[in-house]
């Protein structure tokens, strides 16, 4: 009997908009986006928001209920909004998850409803996953509050949670309805948290755009200094970079390739190590630390190219190094190597198939490799801790 | 500052295929089919079997085992065969899929890896579930062994688990990698498996292909008999139209509509009220049966339409009724109605937006309908209760 091929593509849209004073009354765009969904009755919403934002935005809850009652015939509430720890550690809580299909269950939140989650990547990740697995996929509008999420993973197409002690081990592609970046968000951010952002636009240019590593260059100095015309620059024309990845390549990742990878295995395996006390960004600054200065070993990077970087990166503020970085452990035949190696093979093993790191050819340019040389690792990992203890004298 | 809009779509394909003796050593077909997967080295397999499978296949696991090992080229496993109970009571253990997970992570199977479902829809929606949400995607291969699986359920977009009470409460949209339909399975079916199948087909015959519904009414007694060439044909057929309204409409379901729920609102209330003793083919006949009646009460199809479909039903042998849709039950207003009544609106926010019911304007037509007279239902009940009086004294 004849074989039958299925075929066919999935058309997906949403936008990305920038903001102030998301749920200030007389600014309509929260209310807007929901227009053109075909729903003729108020639409149901259910609010998550990260405990650490409602700590800072304190009338936050209630600006949101006024909003909404002001809104009226767009939407409506369905249960109050939820406060949620955030941070990395929501996504081991699996019961996080559970009370958010509690919620969809019990108010009857359907496909055509929205979850809103407000806060740090880490509970976006967590919300977008129990949006995306309940009644197939329930409606999520992001509203990200770091530089991290607004630049990077708020406005992407993925989710995730952690499992068996491995960052992300569960999730799914699933694009969001809308994001909304309320640049007033960041006012309030810590320091570590306004500069580890930063990271994932330090990414994008050094592998995708030189005219874009000058830009960060050039305002060095603004964003240490927590200037918000260069932050708002550099969070739009990174969230610009990173959809335009999306949408060019391979949206839900079916090849092996992952550029935007750059810096990210030894960064991943880093904030394991460390429990996650290195934040997301601060992990993946000293990974693309780690790879440049390997890169410089291995011949691709010139040790002008190298300076430049770590000169830019440890201008904006950045720690180039961890005594993480130095720990060691058995392999598998018994052979002492540096703990950090293993999330090579932890990288490998996520995305599957072949190994394929992201390196420098140049500033700007980024190169596949499918191989690593763990003994030039450990040089890289050495060049980076002399490097720190020579600026640290 | 400017919105970005984001809008990319998303390519899938894969193929269902057909075939005998999918394990026996001379047929290469389950080995051909990773052949394109962009691996070069053996890919790692994870099997999962239906336990109801393996009772009526011994040898089942030990054949898997001689093919893998006969194509260790291509392939080879991760960890024995698991053999897993399967039916409705499978998605609502959550056990199972932590188990599956478990596997995932302790045998390092990646998103080039394979999971491998031996079943029927029922455990194959819970595999399914279980390897989307696993980093991301763990790709899925579905072997179904029902008619059900085989002519729809097995080789759609979908998976599930039960939450919360409710039928695929959780789940995603998640194509597999391939389908094969070993026909051979079929044989070993009680007749009503092999019987509760033939539903969907009907289903899709009546809604969309007078063609199809002729072909089914002449071999209404060879598909009653068992006889396996009229079942392929029916399989194929049902399969092909399964897949075709996949591709050709909204393959992830983001619109209102979905035509293929013909008969099905009542049928997922009827399982749940009957604790999921009544089979899903069984429960859409019924389903199909009641939405028959209703068209005809509404004056959609004739009498003579109503009849012919009826006796092609029995005389394949379903039951066109049973005693769950008496079962009454107060609503929120306090009135006692009919408990099945309470399937439209599960299914409305199953869904999301507006209710969307499919009926038949003639058979081989389906038609939307946004609006379910709750009286006119009962009054259906009633003709299917008294239709069965008397084709039963």
């Amino acid at each position: 009997m004849q074989p039958i091929v299925q075929k066919f593509s999935v058309p997906f849209q949403y936008t990305v908009h920038f903001t102030n004073g998301i749920f200030n009354l007389n600014n309509p765009l929260f209310s807007q986006i929901f227009l053109q969904d075909g729903n003729n009755t108020p639409r149901k919403l259910f609010f998550v928001v990260d405990s650490g934002v409602a700590a800072h935005h304190p009338q936050l809850v209630a600006d949101i209920e006024k909003y909404v009652q002001h809104y009226q015939q767009v939407f409506k509430l369905s249960g109050k909004p939820v406060i949620m720890p955030g941070g990395e550690a929501c996504k081991t809580d699996y019961s996080l998850v559970e009370q958010i299909q509690q919620a969809v269950n019990e108010y009857g939140i359907d496909r055509h409803s929205y979850i809103v989650g407000i806060g740090g990547g880490a509970i976006l990740d967590m919300v977008g996953f129990a949006a995306a697995v309940s009644h197939r996929g329930v409606r999520l509008v992001r509203i990200p509050t770091t530089v991290l999420a607004q630049n990077d993973s708020g406005v992407g197409v993925k989710n995730s949670i952690n499992a068996f002690h491995k960052k992300n081990f569960l999730g799914t592609f699933a694009p969001p309805f809308a994001v909304l970046n309320d640049f007033d968000f960041l006012l309030t951010l810590d320091d570590r948290d306004w500069r580890s952002g930063i990271a994932e636009a330090i990414k994008v240019a050094l592998i995708k755009d030189i005219h874009f590593w000058q830009f960060i260059k050039t305002h060095a100095q603004a964003l240490a200094n927590r200037e918000m015309n260069a932050m708002q620059y550099l969070i739009h024309r990174c969230a610009q970079m990173h959809l335009d990845h999306i949408a060019g390549g391979d949206p839900f990742e079916m090849g092996s390739a992952r550029p935007l990878d750059f810096g990210h295995w030894a960064a991943h395996k880093m904030e394991q190590l460390t429990n996650y006390q290195l934040r997301h960004g601060e992990a993946v600054a000293i990974g693309i630390a780690l790879d440049c200065a390997y890169a410089y070993l291995a011949g691709m990077l010139t040790k002008d190219e190298l300076n430049e970087i770590i000169e830019v990166m440890e201008e904006i503020g950045f720690q180039l190094f961890d005594p993480v970085l130095l720990q060691r452990e058995e392999n598998a035949q018994q052979v002492s190597q540096l703990a950090v190696i293993k999330g090579l093979s932890e990288f490998r093993e996520h995305l599957g198939g072949r190994l394929t790191i992201t390196l420098l050819e140049r500033i700007g340019k980024g190169k596949e490799v499918n191989q690593i040389d763990s003994a030039l690792v450990e040089k890289a990992v050495y060049f980076l801790q002399s490097h720190s203890v020579n600026i640290n004298v």
